[in-house]
């Protein structure tokens, strides 16, 4: 019998009447205080992937973290807000029960699906000139994260600090470039590309060396690539580029490009991150 | 008696007992076929800026165009999903009564307030270096929208193309840079900040002068300024810079900054935006 990959075991959701599902945390894709913010939008997006009203292929996904996810099960609300003739609006929301409890909101998210169309196109984001991944050493044994042991990833610039004495970036920049693939290999499709998104460490480290507390807040993923062009990626690993623009009383953001090793651009996203001092 | 800006009598709403609102679209604003969608964003963001529960100042903001709007009265929902001790997570929804007098939903939008505190702050977007908005001639008289005429708009690079000739751009650029402020001025608030985001014509256009129909169908802004900041702005123009990434497949992304005359980076946004050939 085949293994189930922990990335759909950990985005996995039970349809419980219309437009609601239920489903539970990971620990395979833990974070310090809470899951990985990836795998939160995955399963976000799973919930319109698998609702029997999808019109088309996603093509915006926003989450708002509206507050920290605590182990154990919760319930996705995904409703159509608004279908037209090729585009479809979804609206969701992540419940679980708190202590006292009471069922709060934890993730909202609004995503925009499409039946895509072939038509005149071209890329003003052109691959970085890297080296291919496999000439890149695996980083490995710098954190305690477990999620961070579900992906196989390669820094080709911009790691993370190993020492957090609060330095400032030399060049003053946030850039990161590095290879991504989920850990054992897996296809690549949309749930996997929105958690890709939000891989990147906090760019705030890159630019000053002090482990402040942080936390995303809200991302923003666009997907330019169809069902045939994931399908031809497989599960070949996926250049990620990030770096941020402004950072200014407790808020940064984020711009990312994710590309395949082909060099087709498969996603462009934006966060905004909460830090604190 | 002062006379009411356009601005604020488009953006108008009328409590409509908890978390609801009514409004009217405006004439003033008018695009090709709907609503400006700039004007669209401020709406939506001025329901959570009146509303009596909201904590702290826009963050983030994102909205979606879900179907486009007709002449006439709205409802607007808002309600706060999720409130922390710092943070705000609001979910949006706008609806009008079609023709078979059915509520459907034309745009949904999620928008994050907090409570801005002082931290340590740099910026990686400097302003790029151009004439002073005085020195550039006021755009005009290439365009029935009614709407542009409630801004004075001045194209510092990457105009609209002049002639519809299919032609590609020589340099494969998509990059515009102007200065936008109200017409007449209005001192800058957060509703004329989500405006100014969508105040830039189709990329597409720039990259091939084709006029095919176009339309945004999701939009994120952040803002990295705060009231102190913005009010220090005054009525003073504001530049604007924005690029796509990608086009493919019927959707095309737009990534975009503005700063103060004086420098500061007050918003970075995001939008994809539908074309069709």
């Amino acid at each position: 019998m085949a293994q189930v990959h922990p990335f759909d075991l950990a985005i996995a959701l039970a349809p419980q009447g219309e437009n609601s599902y239920t489903g539970h945390t990971s620990p395979a894709y833990w974070n310090m205080v809470g899951p990985f913010g990836g795998i939160s939008a995955g399963t976000m997006l799973n919930a319109v992937m698998q609702h029997p009203a999808r019109l088309g292929e996603p093509v915006s996904l926003t989450i708002n973290y509206a507050s920290g996810l605590v182990q154990g099960p919760f319930g996705v609300s995904a409703r159509p807000a608004r279908t037209n003739r090729s585009t479809q609006h979804w609206m969701l929301e992540m419940v679980q029960v708190n202590q006292a409890g009471i069922e709060e909101t934890v993730l909202t998210a609004t995503v925009l699906t499409a039946a895509r169309r072939s038509t005149w196109g071209t890329s003003e984001s052109p691959m970085p000139a890297v080296p291919p991944a496999r000439h890149m050493p695996v980083q490995a044994g710098f954190s305690k994260m477990e999620w961070l042991k579900r992906y196989d990833i390669r820094a080709v610039a911009g790691a993370m600090p190993r020492t957090w004495d609060g330095a400032l970036h030399p060049e003053g920049s946030s850039l990161t470039q590095l290879w991504m693939r989920d850990e054992p290999p897996r296809p690549l499709d949309f749930c996997a590309l929105a958690a890709y998104a939000d891989i990147f460490y906090p760019r705030l480290y890159l630019r000053r060396a002090s482990a402040v507390p942080v936390g995303t807040v809200s991302m923003t993923v666009y997907f330019h690539a169809g069902t045939a062009l994931l399908q031809q990626c497989g599960d070949t690993p996926v250049l990620g580029q990030a770096r941020g623009q402004m950072f200014r009383d407790g808020f940064f953001d984020q711009s990312a490009q994710l590309w395949s090793g082909s060099g087709d651009l498969l996603v462009t996203s934006s966060q905004i991150v909460y830090y604190k001092e």
